[in-house]
């Protein structure tokens, strides 16, 4: 997802400045937690990478950040960005209207008599599982750091009266349009000043980009010190009232400290069931006031996930950084909120923010399943779960409601991934179940929200015709997600499910437009009326008496000013992109495009011409893509380029939408030299950036990845051997992987003939 | 809505005790609440009726009553079946899953070591606003009364020691077995003991009949007295712990009384936002701890309502209690949630338990519009702002949530008898682009919530086909939606929308089987696939194996065993009774039927061979469908009989589900003389129950219906006159209905020729 690039690269422009850290760091910061300093959340946090650059736990519920209006995705915006104050929820790399931002905090000086609190930052210090600024209005530093479910602060103030605002109306995206699209609105909230050092409440919002139906998020703050003076406020108005119940109106509280000294310790609870839940949930995860406690705990359950991949130790500096904060950006979300589900009670696993599926099945699903293949069965239990209860799979979910779907129900992609790649503690039955259920039934008017938007039509013709929303990318990924049944199906021993499904799998070439040439290359998935008619400009609108067309060609990317962006005949994509796109039957588009030397001129045309969108994952296997044409070096020169060009450490470090850690991942694999194609049980091998790697895997095997000689010069792979035997193929299958081992790449300075086979073949 | 009917009627011989009310008269009863007392609303609370029997204000949000396992669906059963306590939120005469139950009640005596305190009733009193029942085992009288969002409880126990349970974990139709349909499903609970007299907490529960997702009950609970011990639970585990967060388990509190007098006295405020906004209710509501003053706020809001129609003061005791039982009846629901909403907050009015507008739409929606229009007004806007913020106007609706449709999109009809009706304050234009959004927009997978199922195939082939769940009535159901669009459409100047619309309103015709004969009768709706042709015996299931058929007819009302109810070709009702209901085209249903005499017949045969089924709604209008042969004589001969034979005062008083109130204002329509055809202006005018009815209007207008020398024997109109003025149409439209007037029924003993034509010509 990705919109307002222009908006975004102009705040790009403005670098953070970094003081050196203080206070967090104890003697032994290094030595217990020697991954974890490698990572940076300020990489991929400006541009067009939205991360979140708060302190988080792996898949934590809890998200503080600073936030910045006007509305940033991820709640913080470089300096010199006002700040209003530190919200507890947030997401990370996401692209569209904004989601959460809930409970906001906000220290300041002085009299209870103002609602906002806004300040400026002097500086910035940003490390895993701390933040650090100063406002230079009020002088006050703000650290933070967080446990699971429960954020914990650390303010010092310029002197001992200390003052804290408790927001519990703020959100971000809002918007002053009434139901503006994609725009969070208001809903409810409320505040409660429960003892001399409690405060409780909740906000209630509904919409964002999913425009998804109401959440509440409930909270419970605890201060070290007890409350001199409180108020609160309901709307303008400002009153000595201990609590301001629902009215549908924005509430807060003010609070002030006279007594002890400078420092104010706050911890902030959160629930998505009750301001009850949120104080167990503080309690029961802080029970100390150590803030350097709760940021070593958040350090070690990082710290376990990372040494889980070990690399190269003379590995550049700035590999390390891109690499441990690619893992890191993978794990933010989907967040667990197991035993906080507020829709239904049961003993499966509940993950919200699937932000989206659409974006994260292709590396971050597959990369997740090597590094903690528990979480990730968790993972796919809670998306079946989640069809169980509420009907349908999700392509994206956010604050407890599917939505929005982009393209395929791609759920189905996760589920066959995982099969194929034999999770454990899975129902693939009831998953089967759950992909047939995209598959065959229609979600009618609910097809933004889950299901297969056209799926009538995608049955009765073997495509989605035009005049149906997405109607080009629906149907290519649709054919995949069809194949990822037919994968699971023929795995149950389903022989009839599976041949059905592999048929229609193959529903892609229905869009293909044999004889459309465009920059040398011929055939292209192109738009297609309900009749089989191909069209050639594209109608818009209902109107009877104005009927505007535009053009449409492989290279269209956007409509006209009034098409909306949703309705384009692929999601954010053009069909240079999408008709590269077929990863469950790539000999089958080369067939397609004239044959192995025209595919090899059309993909050098891609990406020559630039037709290839770094930043946009129907993109992110095309450049592997020269495997099929038996010159894996080709596909690995492009890679080699692309990172050069569009990752690095800084801030400005990841070329689009981290989408959940979606380009993080694809950075991952691919400075490992592996590369998934997800729902198939395969690795791409490439070149790598790092030397060496070794993956420390569930049941105590070790899989290690050496590049003999690597360096800029020797970046062809001359031959493999896998266990010491000759290896002559491109593709690692991931049993190999399980089954612990060493896969050794002899580099050299030319491209060489290994890789001829991409396929070890089957016993 | 009917289910169980044999369970039910074994149960409905169980006959209720009452015993003289005691205390709650005050001297003035009689004087300032003369119409409130008529009001028993033991009346159809046995048998099949299933009316609430607890105090509620009119639409009121709270509504107490004693909840008797197993599942009955308003909470109450007859003695001598056990007492769980006293819930707070119930719903009035529904059939199918039960809803709510939320919140129990239950005084006991002695420690406090059990979560369940099961008693058994001594006797019952229950008076419009007041329940009364003294329990066998602790001996404890339990008397109730409420307020709109907040109950009112007065124990009276055998002695100063007094114990209390508040369970927040009880609901109704709990079912053991996982994921039943249509049972409710326990998601959460929490409670908290605020002070040494306050608890707060809430239940969260999901499912139901609509298949709901979750909604959450808050609240708030303030004894007079101090609570002397305490003890919560949760689970099977009772602790001293002054709160039970929500960890997806039942929870509760057991209070101890030990000072004061025998007498304890409660109140319960509730809210669907929160347990501050659930105190405000009670604390709004009720600022004084007087039962007596709960009660009369109650009577006086009832008796405002119930004085808008005057009835003849000599009219039996027994006329007077089914009359004002009956507008009582109508006005439990839907219930005002005004400022109670969690999903969306503006300024519109807010009703939930539209339960459902299936049954409700006939009489109930007209009952309203001519007691309190202003009301009326409000439910329609709130239906149209459900459109706007859910997407879909509901069919039923409860918990928050649409669902589930039993056929048509029956809102419509609601929205174009206000619009016909003239009701002010509604924004017709929206109100038409949310009928226009059933009619065009497909539910797909969502059917069962909201939408027309089958539309697509509605518009493509004129019909719902065999294969698609309640084929016959949507068809049937759509076609008259469709009116009520070309209705609202063509007063609005729409002409092209109307056309389009009245034409497609003929669609019934599609489903028309003219050869079809059957007890002597030509032409049916019968099942048709697809391809258009007629079903003889309906196939069901999809196995390839097997492929069992059963033969349809016309008298068919339920399938096999193995048929889910909801996947008939009728809705709860036979070929026989829908093939006569097509309340907007009689005339065409006259020529379709083979002109009048073969109609005449038609429909003799019809009341003869009790294919009539007096409890079901889509047969409401048939008794009157002698009008349009120029008989009201007849119909009215029919309406004589039906009321005789199914109404009376008595417990069993109401011969179905009085599905919040459909039964019993069909019942008060007819007692009045005229009859509704809902979405159209006009009353069928009918011999009436009662002499006199004076209809005080919304702008001060009275109009005023006299029945001259009616009698047993003369219940035959001979002539009418309105103001005076010969009036032989045997319809009033509602404008002159509104305008003010007397409209004079000359009865005698014999038919007449009155009222051979039907409608007074338009100048």
């Amino acid at each position: 997802m990705k919109r307002n690039i222009l908006k975004t690269l102009l705040l790009g422009c403005c670098i953070s400045l970094n003081l050196p850290i203080q206070g967090i760091e104890s003697k032994n910061y290094e030595k217990e937690f020697p991954l974890s300093r490698y990572v940076d959340p300020r990489i991929g946090s400006e541009g067009l990478g939205r991360v979140f650059i708060g302190p988080s736990c792996p898949f934590g519920m809890v998200k503080p950040s600073p936030d910045c209006t006007p509305s940033p995705n991820s709640g913080w915006l470089p300096m010199p960005v006002r700040v209003d104050g530190f919200a507890q929820v947030h997401v990370s790399g996401t692209g569209g209207g904004p989601k959460y931002g809930n409970i906001l905090v906000a220290p300041f000086c002085g009299a209870l008599d103002r609602t906002q609190h806004i300040d400026y930052r002097e500086y910035e210090n940003i490390r895993l599982g701390y933040y650090d600024t100063r406002f230079k209005q009020s002088g006050i530093r703000t650290e933070i750091t967080t446990a699971e479910r429960a954020s914990f602060y650390r303010f010092t103030y310029p002197q001992t009266d200390k003052s804290l605002a408790i927001d519990a109306g703020f959100f971000l995206g809002e918007s002053p349009v009434p139901d503006a699209r994609e725009a969070q609105q208001f809903v409810g909230s409320e505040i409660q000043i429960l003892s001399d050092h409690e405060v409780c409440g909740y906000t209630r919002i509904r919409g964002g980009w999913n425009n998804g139906r109401a959440y509440t998020v409930y909270f419970y703050a605890e201060t070290d010190q007890p409350f001199s003076e409180t108020a609160t406020w309901k709307g303008d108005s400002i009153t000595a009232d201990r609590s301001q119940y629902d009215s549908h109106q924005k509430t807060g509280a003010l609070l002030r400290f006279r007594e002890g000294s400078n420092t104010l310790q706050l911890k902030v609870g959160i629930s998505f069931l009750s301001c009850l839940r949120a104080k167990a949930n503080a309690h029961n995860e802080i029970t100390h006031w150590s803030f350097e406690k709760v940021h070593n705990e958040l350090l070690g359950k990082w710290e376990a996930l990372f040494s889980k991949i070990e690399i190269d130790e003379k590995a550049s500096e700035a590999h390390k950084r891109m690499f441990y904060t690619g893992l890191y950006h993978t794990m933010l979300m989907p967040v667990d909120r197991t035993g906080e589900n507020p829709l239904w009670s049961d003993p499966e696993p509940y993950y919200d923010d699937f932000y989206a599926i659409w974006d994260t099945y292709r590396t971050s699903s597959p990369l997740i399943t090597l590094i903690a293949p528990k979480r990730e069965a968790d993972i796919v239990r809670s998306l079946i779960n989640i069809y169980k209860r509420d009907g349908y799979m999700p392509d994206a979910r956010s604050g407890n409601c599917n939505g929005r779907t982009q393209g395929g129900s791609n759920a189905e992609i996760v589920i066959a991934d995982a099969f194929v790649k034999g999770l454990k503690g899975i129902d693939y039955e009831l998953a089967l179940q759950a992909m047939l259920k995209d598959a065959t039934v229609d979600p009618g008017s609910n097809h933004e929200a889950e299901g297969r938007g056209g799926l009538r039509e995608y049955l009765e013709l073997g495509y989605v015709p035009w005049g149906i929303d997405r109607a080009g990318n629906r149907t290519v990924e649709y054919s995949y997600c069809d194949y990822a049944i037919a994968l699971v199906a023929k795995g149950l021993g389903k022989e009839e499910l599976y041949r059905h499904y592999l048929k229609q799998s193959g529903n892609w070439k229905n869009l293909w437009r044999d004889d459309y040439r465009h920059s040398g290359a011929q055939g292209f998935i192109m738009p297609r009326d309900a009749q089989g008619q191909w069209l050639d400009s594209l109608p818009y609108g209902h109107s009877r008496v104005m009927q505007p067309k535009y053009a449409y060609t492989p290279m269209t990317f956007e409509g006209p000013w009034y098409t909306p962006w949703w309705s384009m005949f692929f999601y954010e994509a053009s069909s240079w992109e999408y008709s590269l796109s077929i990863p469950h039957d790539v000999p089958g588009l080369i067939e397609k495009c004239g044959g192995p030397q025209a595919f090899e001129q059309r993909l050098d045309t891609f990406f020559i011409r630039n037709y290839y969108n770094v930043n946009n994952e129907p993109s992110f296997l095309t450049p592997c893509l020269y495997h099929w044409l038996s010159k894996p070096w080709k596909s690995s020169d492009r890679i080699h380029t692309i990172l050069a060009e569009s990752y690095n450490d800084g801030p400005v470090g990841l070329p689009g939408n981290d989408d959940s850690g979606a380009m993080s991942s694809w950075l991952a694999f691919h400075m490992m030299g592996l590369y998934p194609n997800a729902g198939q049980d395969y690795y791409l091998i490439n070149t790598p950036l790092l030397h060496t790697t070794t993956l420390h895997l569930e049941d105590g095997h070790d899989f290690r990845i050496v590049a003999e000689g690597l360096s800029e010069k020797n970046r062809y792979i001359q031959s493999v051997t896998l266990n010491g035997q000759d290896y002559p193929y491109s593709t690692l299958r991931h049993k190999d992987l399980t089954e612990g081992g060493t896969l050794v790449l002899k580099m050299g300075q030319k491209p060489s003939e290994w890789g001829k086979e991409m396929f070890k073949p089957e016993k």
